[in-house]
């Protein structure tokens, strides 16, 4: 499959125990469950795994987000902000009514809190970040329209 | 400087902003200051880089943290719990009363909150993780004494 191509750091990631109490619990890389960002929220091929949950005593939520090349988010927002860590590839990210920047591995974006934006990788490669979202009323992400061909490129 | 020749990944990892509102910040690969661990607080040359300020609205804060061979924490629990995944290297981490396990690229540690631990490399190599902690009344991190050699061995 394809994103089996996609790069180690994507594959090997996997999720903490979502159980506030017990022991210290080990996930072995690439013992986890990829899951498909349904199509409504996104363009184009963008899968993830769940590092620490929305229920998390964290009160943050973390994942680790692959982009074919061309997927990107729909515009949305997050009541907690985010913080981004671009893993792999090359993306594109655009907050509304400003310019879209292409960010690389170790650049880190954070978009505060309601602010409307996108991410995703560009037009010829793939991108992997990680994020991390606080949980706000049990929310970590408002969702808008998607992002058309236009705005995109 | 030693740890200039650590993984790309950790020289590429920057903070993110900690202002709460304002516009998307992006900050660029290599572009934030390095930090040393408090040399009361671990065994060995240990540095990290802040991603998510305690200041943070996530209410969780966030770090990439490097370890030189031979280098650990000390002993320490996190009020809030702590999520780990394992970058670059090949490292240790032990749970008080239990066995050492080594974790590599990749894995994914869950420590709940209270549980006390240390991590840190292995004796032959270096290890980069990144982390995720919980906020509570202020605090990410308890500490308590130094890994002796013996306990690390």
């Amino acid at each position: 499959m394809k994103y089996l191509a996609a790069p180690a750091l994507f594959l090997a990631l996997a999720t903490s125990a979502s159980a506030e109490a017990g022991p210290m619990t080990i996930t072995r890389s690439g013992s986890h469950p990829v899951q498909r960002t349904p199509a409504a929220n996104c363009t184009g091929d963008v899968r993830f795994i769940q590092l620490a949950p929305v229920s998390s005593p964290h009160r943050s939520s973390s994942t680790s987000v692959t982009f074919a090349r061309g997927a990107r988010t729909a515009w949305h927002s997050h009541p907690g902000g985010q913080t981004l860590v671009v893993t792999s590839g090359t993306g594109w990210i655009q907050a509304w009514g400003e310019k879209r920047q292409e960010i690389r591995v170790g650049d880190t974006i954070w978009t505060p809190p309601g602010v409307k934006h996108w991410h995703g990788a560009t037009a010829t490669a793939g991108m992997t970040h990680l994020t991390i979202q606080g949980i706000v009323d049990g929310r970590v992400v408002d969702w808008n329209e998607k992002v058309s061909d236009e705005q995109y490129k």
